[in-house]
């Protein structure tokens, strides 16, 4: 069995064409089941905008209804139309909606879109009418979108197979795939695209996804070789191991994934139950997620818009360091800290750039970075366009970013010279022009620049565009690290709480460090190891029937000589038996106490409902009760992305040189984790939850020094792929 | 002497229209020196936006090569205009500004603009003319703008003293009044606020500051009755208590002050001095400051304008909680997320609102907070309207978002059932219309509510409309609180490092509870002090000569008897006297030594170069190395300000109650930041660094245990009057 199963090659192949939802996102042909001639209503308006918008496929209405909708002949049923159409638009009632279906998977028809709403999302009676449905559409093996959908558009072969609002204005294609779990928050995130002249090739709504999925329709619309980013909006993923290969799948397309997911709080967990019935999931464990496998996680639609906009131009930075042009000192300062704060570098220029820039810039302008420019440049346009191109052209500039505002009366002259700049320049510049002409802001935007509405956002998107080029570097240097054997599987009958000292043998078999543990039977026997390991020493109760040991008295520390080990061990053996009657005290732990400095971790294991198994680490002790700052991954995880695991932590800088005490081996506490997570591989299914608290992180190595592991049925492992 | 001095009286009066800056910002005449033919320069714009606007004072262009500019006689010199203007635009080339300046004074002007560039941002030579421009005014006692500014527009009074590019537009006169220091940055903000329908009375570039400055200025802005709120963009302050008194004004007048200030980290910092040649000054003291006086602090241009926004209709809401409204369930999700990140609570709604909404909101919506209303509001405005008044007539809703997006079709609608929901309502109600038209988003604006076009944004406005709701009211509540006697002055001739036992002695009269601590001259004398004390004890050496102790082997921990104590005090002489020889061993100090659970907290005082005596707050022990976890304020504080510096550290959960231990008692620890605060007023300027660290915080109260008491110079209090 072999560990970096989702990484065991490099994929970077292009995609093929080949899709399996061809017919539902380039359909040859439509029909519109229970199609209106009033253009205005919910089931005319996929009609109006097929027409429209020129689709060049065959368009079949089906309304018994009508002989003809304008040109169109009509058709009464499907059972009449002259071919099986490739998709199906169903605009009826909930309830004929499985006849509907039926209908057309006996004609042939490999696709619908489903409109109607009334199934799970209004109650039992819908969920059944629902649960029908997705019998239908197995049974034909249909693809299916919705039904509570607003349906989807591919904009490039005009297919307009949806009654949003959206579709009323322009509809122009362009590299972004969007595909969105919210039919009205949609709407409004495909509308502020088009306001910036952020062209969608597909946006597709999946409703209650009762046939495929947020991820399964998404990885088809990125093998579009015309798309060249995707954005989601997530409300609540039903399969986590879909979307982590679509993550994926996307990183080895260098096609990125940008993703708003609500849900994060608990007001916000509580709103997406009562509004899509789903659980949200654990949101800190889609946020690990998503820094494993590279998704872009945006805290809104602006934050989304602004990333989509710089990564859908393909250019990608080699590094953090921004070169920033202003017209403004006061500018110039406010982007230099927005960089800084954002993990930017404002790197000094290059002696050849200052030297160079000083025969451009105005004298009362400044030459390093930021760089100012000053308003001169609007009586000589080469001040723009030769500092710009000097700045971009420094070794020590990775990304570019220029300032300047309102400008209304020069819209010509920039864009002359924006098309200049544009010849010759590969690293990627984005442009911030504040409280401009919007006629100049689209020019500058058609000529291929991403052009913001403020600093602030010009940077974080720029900060994203380099985080996601490091990610991706990182990504194609780690994927061809040969696998690594997963360790052993778990061989316990029993289910339930494993004892200590057989999860200690396991544990430490499958490559996790152990404090030197000894279990003793009796006074003599705990003497005798204290006196091996050397003093001073821990005593643990062994008993499988105590889990909290700590509450019954179970547990002593700092045993400092033979006298001390006596009578904790008879102290423990009393303590606990008045505590926990009847429980089966097998013994005692005898541990090694360091007391060298160390840094408290946890490390543990759990089964998330939606991802299965997934890896923690966290900062322990204190701060974990209240700062709770840890952070996840779905297992497997490679020593490197566990790294990174461990610097994501807001405590990570504890684990520095402090106070005169050396760096904790952060190495050896990745391997521990990678260690974990392969544990949670091996035994997917059978561990219920492993949780390692404390970890001792030392100069020296990290240990585990108390652990608790569940097994959650005896030897399930196969029922739970993954 | 009184502690409190600068809130000894709650400042509620209104404010007087007797400004002191009153010929500069409202002049009844206006001369311009050096006034051009040719509008489209800069020393030809000020007449053409003076008469453009329809100026209704006396305009007097002086420019020998003239008869006339247009229809209005033009003037050879100041000495021959018909009367001494009230405000004179200066426009003539650096070197000349002094002898117009010295014109107008000998003619009796009371105030000037200057935009001239050439001073003390270009170097020596022109610092040295600076200083000729400062005495002159000084001389006369004149009011000055500028120099190197863009000079100053008061848009009800139609004053156009400015060639910003920012005039070429609409200058409708609002309820803001907008301060900045950066010309270029300001305009772009004017031109961002006038896009929004945000009306500037005041648009003020202070330039070079050399007369009047930011804080100067912005009160006599905020005394204007039309303005409501004050806006400024801060690059670096050079009087701090101007600064704080005039925040403390603003609040005692409920026009709230919205300020970004940059140069916030080291990268901005350094292009800030590079910029205007001025320090920004240590940010967090800044940032301290604000939290303190009610100033808020905008991140971003963006933010600022949001806030701005709401703040100017001079709506308050009683509390947190906050009722959303929305067409998209999606939506709802998100705004709850946001909500509750922000510190506001989606606060459930109650049982009658429930039971009204259930009959205006569709079934397939949802009557919980967040409501959706759904799109159904399009066909029924009348459940637009209903839901909103249901939502914003609840007891348990302080402030209220509503969320729609597009509806180009319906404007008229909306902007009808806007008119109507503006009848009756006196909470505030915030409107997030994504993607809408802009006639209708104008419209909705004009009937007096904040539009936002994101519910990131609206969320984040409703947040600080909360916030600055709440410190207003805590002000107000606080603003009556007898004065505290300040303490003793330090009365030590030396400067330098206090004595440990001499600084103990004296913290401890300012009531700042110290540690049990006796100095000990011999080693019986220790033996005899450990007795009394209890053991266990901590030695440390007392020697004017050795500032850090540990270093050295001057502090042994942990004396559990009077052997440890012997050995300690021998070890510590010996050990000292090696490390620093000549150093004079007065003796030891002998303290208790605690060992019952504590956080360990610093507490400081310190002399800031803006801000004058600053008290500091943090989290000890290793945070303080890594995590820099401190809070500032300008002294002195109460201890509800100072519960409120508590209470904001990142590590404040730390001090509940964790991990069995009883929280901790925040309020000893309150009254002991206050205590110091004190001291650093009672001895202004002699007290030049207080370092209390580690303090000890326990479930009973708070001891320092540590401290570095380093007093200036001898008794030069005086020379510091703030």
């Amino acid at each position: 069995m072999r560990g970096r199963s989702s990484r065991r090659t490099c994929r970077l192949s292009g995609g093929t064409n080949v899709r399996k939802l061809e017919a539902l996102l380039n359909p040859r042909s439509i029909a519109i089941v229970g199609a209106s001639k009033n253009f205005a209503k919910l089931n005319g308006r996929p009609l109006k905008f097929l027409l429209d918008k020129g689709y060049k496929g065959a368009i079949y209405p089906i309304n018994p209804a009508y002989d003809h909708i304008g040109e169109l002949p009509c058709y009464p049923d499907v059972a009449s139309l002259p071919e099986a159409p490739d998709l199906a638009v169903i605009a009826v009632p909930a309830k004929m909606v499985p006849d509907s279906l039926r209908d057309l998977g006996e004609k042939g028809a490999p696709a619908a879109v489903v409109f109607s709403s009334g199934f799970s999302e209004v109650g039992p009676a819908g969920a059944e009418l629902e649960e029908d449905v997705r019998q239908i559409v197995r049974r034909y093996g249909m693809a299916l979108c919705g039904p509570n959908g607003l349906g989807l558009i591919n904009a490039f072969e005009h297919v307009m197979a949806t009654f949003s609002q959206f579709a009323n204005g322009e509809t122009s294609a362009g590299p972004v795939g969007f595909v969105t779990q919210s039919g009205a928050f949609g709407t409004a995130i495909a509308a502020l695209a088009r306001e910036r002249h952020l062209g969608l090739g597909y946006f597709v709504n999946t409703g209650n996804e009762v046939g495929s999925g947020f991820a399964e329709i998404m990885t088809d619309v990125l093998a579009d070789p015309r798309i060249r980013v995707g954005a989601g909006y997530v409300e609540g993923l039903k399969d986590g191991k879909a979307f982590a290969e679509l993550a994926e799948h996307a990183m080895g397309l260098d096609k990125p994934l940008v993703v708003t997911k609500v849900g994060k709080t608990q007001a916000g967990a509580r709103a997406a139950a009562s509004h899509t019935g789903s659980l949200a999931g654990e949101d800190a464990v889609f946020d690990g997620v998503c820094s494993q496998f590279g998704v872009i996680r945006a805290a809104d639609e602006e934050h989304m818009l602004d990333v989509l906009d710089v990564l859908s131009l393909g250019v990608r930075p080699d590094g953090p360091r921004v070169g920033l042009i202003t017209q403004s000192g006061g500018a110039g300062v406010l982007m230099a800290d927005k960089a800084e704060e954002l993990g930017l570098e404002v790197a000094p220029l290059g002696k050849q750039t200052t030297a160079r820039l000083k025969e451009i810039v105005p004298a009362f302008g400044a030459v390093a970075n930021p760089v100012d420019i000053t308003a001169q440049f609007i009586a000589e346009p080469e001040i723009f366009r030769d500092s710009i191109k000097t700045v971009l052209g420094d070794p020590n500039v990775d990304v570019g970013v220029v300032w300047f505002q309102l400008m209304h009366e020069f819209v010509d002259t920039l864009v002359e010279v924006f098309k200049d700049i544009r010849q010759g320049i590969d690293k990627p510049l984005l442009v911030c022009w504040v409280a401009g002409p919007k006629d100049g802001i689209d020019a500058v935007r058609d000529l291929g620049f991403s052009v913001f509405r403020s600093a602030g956002a010009a940077l974080t998107a720029a900060a994203e565009l380099v985080r996601y080029a490091e990610r991706r570097r990182n990504w194609l240097g780690e994927c061809d690290v040969a696998d690594e054997p997963v360790g052993e599987r778990l061989s316990f009958s029993v289910s339930g709480v494993v004892p200590s000292l057989e999860a200690c043998e396991f544990l430490r078999r499958s490559g996790v460090p152990m404090v030197e543990t000894q279990f003793c039977a009796s006074e003599r026997a705990a003497v005798e190891a204290a006196h091996r390991i050397g003093y001073p020493v821990v005593m643990k109760v062994e008993s499988a029937d105590v889990t909290h040991k700590t509450d019954v008295g179970g547990i002593r520390l700092g045993l400092g000589d033979e006298a001390a080990v006596r009578e904790a061990y008879e102290r423990i053996m009393s303590d606990v038996s008045r505590s926990c009657p009847g429980a089966d005290l097998r013994g005692v732990l005898v541990q090694a106490m360091d007391r060298s400095e160390a840094v408290e971790m946890v490390i543990g294991l759990q089964q998330d409902a939606i991802f299965g198994p997934v890896v923690m680490v966290g900062m322990g002790g204190v701060a974990l009760e209240v700062a709770r700052d840890v952070t996840f991954r779905r297992a497997p995880v490679s020593e490197a992305e566990a790294m990174r695991m461990i610097d994501g932590l807001r405590g990570a800088p504890l684990l520095g040189p402090v106070r005169g005490r050396p760096a904790i081996d952060k190495q050896a506490l990745a391997a521990m984790v990678a260690a974990v997570s392969r544990v949670g591989i091996a035994n997917a299914g059978n561990v219920a939850e492993l949780d390692i608290n404390p970890v001792r992180a030392t100069p020296d190595g990290a240990l585990a020094v108390d652990w608790l592991l569940v097994t959650a049925a005896p030897n399930n492992a196969s029922e739970h792929v993954f």
